[in-house]
């Protein structure tokens, strides 16, 4: 009888010791599934695949998924310039809903009646991973050896060993996590509320130290040229992370509610993610009205809360894309950003849909477009709540 | 017959003209009034006071209201974390609220029957000004001679002249404004979308260039010591601001919707606001409920919009301010932060009230407080709705 | 030289004497149009046309802007479920920005030099009027003779009599506003905060005293059936009025926040408005997840509001647009109403997207998709945040 | 060794299977406690206790929580007009949090090991018991047969029968849940989408059939006198009910989304609170700023999901808290209500705080508090935005 299983795999520790014990002990018939979103290297992904066959896998397939996170994910987080808690660019929670659909996607596509993942109990990547599995595929049923048996990484190691892979899985100190919208960083002190990372822990070192201007073009939100050469998204993103990573530009540490009700807290490192979404939001400021900039506000912090919680596929979501995708028909024009080593400053921007227009009156200077009584009717009349309220309420 | 006015008066180049203007030419009896919040030195007011009077003015008042612009507005201004458009923390919005309010009460307790200030007709202060104004005294008629008339600079210059009072008014290329909270910076580059301020703009340059590390004691949301040392809060901002402007931390710039519906661009330098803000956020982080952070963010940032558009006295900014403080009982605890050229990092916290507590599990890591099947019933009941929605629209 | 105005014509008195005033007083050549967004028989323009013309109108024009008026708008108020302060479905308010933007647009098309309306200065339709006007054609000079003269209706009434026009201008005690989704009624009563209108004062009579059962069939929000005929979401509108309306159904009395900063009162009957976004409602509750219920009534609201303002333009409001026309997907099905004397009752709605599907285990019954364990682990989660907070504040 | 078991017992037919289960079967000491937030006579908790000592129960206590009912909720509950999804006042909801709260305070204070409630794991009750009882008590263990063992009417029927309680548990149609804020009926039709309850189906019939004016006095926004009667406000509550509840007022239906994700429908009755909320809101609108008005309704909603949802216990419902009461300092006056069968009308308003003051110009009416240019002037500088949005963006 079948026991035909999807292992989302990674070719990490824990994924490496569910693909040998779900084949071998537990008798299942593993498929290997890795999706890539940005983290994985043709290099690594041969790797990637080779381990999981030595581990028992019968079959090993490397889906890319750049594009897909790009067009279902990243592109709105941009529209709404999230940043959870005003802060992080949701890099690796992003990925993780892209990963699950595509996983359980391709679980039915070859029909397993097992899918399975190597999350712990104690994170946020279980619930993402479940969840999606469960609502698109109800009927699969979700294996998760790590959360069942809460097993130590030592003994991980030993089972591997004792199975003859001998890896010299390194006692790495941090979790590191690499993908298009950014690298998070966890362990050591990160599980602690007062020690900030040390230099080292991040991926990139700063390599260059004088200034540089980079322009990013935008169109309709989208950024689609560096430095005027046109490209796609995906690939300016790349581009503009190689560009600003040697500043050690995009450094940070979040602190955020779980799902499950406990704080977490993981640094991160993400250049391009950070200035695409400086560099947009003040393209939104000069071509934005003011509500629309308020409710996009709103709504896309909402997106970005549920989307880290998980909830991607509750159908508000694509009520709020489309909410968001219609307000970028104006976001149009260069912003140039200036990059300094662990910073960066956005200059200023050039737009024709610019609203910051002179012919109309600058901002404290002459008024060219009403008079100066019309201002003053202007307030006279916006004082009449205020000058009510106070006259009852005698104040 | 009395013609009693009270003028608005900062010492600067528009101010000084309606002195004139008011005593000489209109028949006014000129009580002059500056309200400090922060931006003036004593010496600055004794200068201010000499000019006035040389100006015609009948009397001269110096308010001190740096406690009282803390006390009113600032506070909530820390609680919300506060930050116009993700950027300004409202430096100098803020202070013509709590102005305007002093000068308008001034007016009335020495039965003025006018009052005048410098505001142009273009910018956001007039509505500031006439606004409160009207709203606490709707019996006091307003006076806005450089609205009134669109005077320029140079008319004003040649006017002071002709009038005995040929001070070398700088062709000062920006205008600065400077108090508690905050700088602001504007005229040249900011009247331009693409360009951004030049070093020299800044009143702070680059003095230190090393880093540095200070701690923020936080008592109920309030700064109550700098390093360990107690002090008020405001002496702790000034501190603060004595220790990180050196370091020209704080600069950047705002592009905003003016109230008269047109967008304004300003530089600003606020080194203690900003690193009061991250601090604060952060410490708030660890101390607070997602939702308590949900809508403070949604609550401040509507808070920072009304006060910034002149609508202090609305009452639901009281309903605002009590929500507000109601939030920060368990904001308690030190905040490290790393001060180094042009930029700061918060390292980290240390709190009493701290939620990200090791005792119930820790993220990512081990879960000590639930069973993986306790994990895995949670995402099976969080999965019902979007489980029953896919299988109904059949998606 | 052509001084030609288009003035907004309705044929009432301040209009009437608009027409007159202006072709006659002051030379202009006057263009009176009006918009039909549901008030008017074809006998009732055929009156105005002639009435128009004999106080000097050189051209009349009616535009019928009924299926514009709902596919600009009253679709939005049904898929918003949109009730001013939950009451008040905008009857008035709405058709004013349609007739606003048709009138302004006839003007640029007959090239017109100025435009004129007959609001008074104390109310909301001066500023839905000009609002647009302004926006839409700057150049555009507007004309107010009501508003600048604030004349008394026996002032106007003795002019036109005087101009020959000596209509029986019925001492109307209530300025009734018909229209396409709903009828206001003003005066006496209103101006008033604690008298409510009489019965007389609205203009349906209870006609019938039995009870009646509709069934109103939705199709992606919009009503396409009544009792099972299908027509046009107007022609349906018109219908169920008339089979409401009988029963006295939908009067109530608004009390808003005026634009202009006073609170204004204000009767309204509306069978058919009220009784489809009911329904409308009843058949979201079943049919949307919980997130879009909670966003679409803060969107829903905030779009009402500002349409009651005049900020139709603004481009937030094709942002919310989309983002409501998103969420009807799903609202597919049948919602049966019973009609009383005075009040109607939604019974239930019939749904092939009905998310109350019993499949999944029934509200307090039994449990089928799920077990107790898994229910109890569901909430032990959830109650993690609490449990940490109450542990480490002590409470 | 000790089995000191709380139940929360109210006499039914699940908890009184849980009282001789658990003492019987199980080995418990069970104390059996009762919370009444009024819905039962003294009568019938003398029955209940006699039944509970009957059933095994060591020891019987009643809990009178009315009053902690109305001060905890209640109360908020008014000042935020809150009806879940404008609809339901949340009467059967709000209470159980209470029942909760004062159920686990009195097992801490006997120190009992366990802690037992009767509710099914298909309901929302489970999670408002269970997530109150964990986060105050988390030492405690909760016990739950009846979702535990899934087991249905007859057999607890026939178990009770067997264990000599052969009482004759009505093979009640409907599930009726009474008490002070209003009472909810489950069963039969409310398990359809398309089915109405009947008349009968509703706890109250209707008695009197003229009209009837009642007046609410409010102070603070607490209903502190009917028809002039000053009472405390639980008091006033209980006697509008018996004013209104013979007119058959304040029934509908509520569709709702559960806390475990499926749709639930009941039918409630709640005359009392419906015309409460709706005349404490028309007070509102006259006494209330329009930003108070929209903040209120946002976390007013907010407030009440979360109560719904058993969330009680979050910080953030004591900061609405503060909120919600500050907004009432000037909610005060008459309400005029006209009673008919089977509805309610709000008449209007007496305040001293009414802020529709004739003195500042009537809407619609003549405008006295300004001119005709200060309006012109208004909407000028309103239509600034617009107007450049339009001219830049070349619509």
């Amino acid at each position: 009888m079948s026991k035909k299983l999807v292992l989302a795999y990674s070719g990490g520790l824990d994924t490496s010791y569910c693909a040998k014990h779900l084949s071998k002990d537990k008798g299942f018939e593993v498929h290997a599934v890795s999706v890539n979103t940005g983290g994985f290297s043709k290099e690594e992904i041969q790797d990637i695949k080779e381990k999981a066959l030595q581990l028992g896998a019968t079959s090993y397939k490397s889906i890319d998924a750049v594009t897909t996170f790009y067009d279902k994910v990243v592109k709105y987080l941009i529209y709404g310039n999230v940043l959870k808690n005003n802060t992080y660019p949701l890099s690796v929670s992003a990925e993780r809903i892209i990963q699950a659909v595509e996983i359980v996607n391709y679980a039915k596509s070859v029909d397993a009646k097992y899918i399975a993942h190597g999350s712990t109990g104690a994170g946020n990547d279980q619930v993402r991973f479940d969840l999606i599995f469960q609502i698109i595929a109800p009927e699969i049923e979700i294996i998760t050896p790590i959360r069942d048996n809460q097993l130590s990484r030592q003994f991980e190691i030993d089972y591997l060993k004792e199975n003859g892979l001998d890896l010299p899985w390194e006692k790495a100190q941090y979790s590191i996590n690499k993908g298009l919208w950014g690298t998070s960083v966890g362990g050591a002190e990160t599980l602690t509320s007062h020690l900030p990372l040390p230099e080292e822990a991040f991926p990139s070192q700063l390599e260059k130290t004088g200034t540089e201007k980079v322009t990013l073009t935008f169109e309709k939100g989208e950024l689609i040229a560096i430095n005027g050469e046109k490209d796609t998204p995906v690939d300016n993103i790349i581009k503009l992370e190689s560009i600003a990573s040697p500043y050690a530009i995009g450094r940070d540490m979040h602190i955020g509610d779980t799902i499950i009700g406990i704080k977490g807290r993981v640094g991160f490192e993400a250049a391009a993610s950070l200035i695409i979404i400086k560099a947009h939001h003040a393209l939104e400021k000069h071509t934005q009205t003011k509500w629309q900039q308020h409710h996009k506000e709103q709504l896309g912090n909402w997106y970005g809360m549920m989307l880290h919680e998980g909830q991607y596929l509750d159908e508000v979501m694509r009520n709020i894309e489309v909410f968001l995708e219609d307000t970028q028909k104006n976001v149009n024009g260069d912003v140039v950003v200036s990059l300094h080593p662990y910073r960066f400053v956005v200059d200023g921007i050039t737009s024709d849909n610019d609203l910051m227009n002179a012919s109309f009156g600058s901002y404290g200077e002459m008024n060219k477009g009403w008079t100066a009584d019309e201002a003053k009717g202007f307030i006279k009349i916006l004082s009449n709540s205020g000058k009510i309220f106070n006259h009852v309420n005698n104040k």
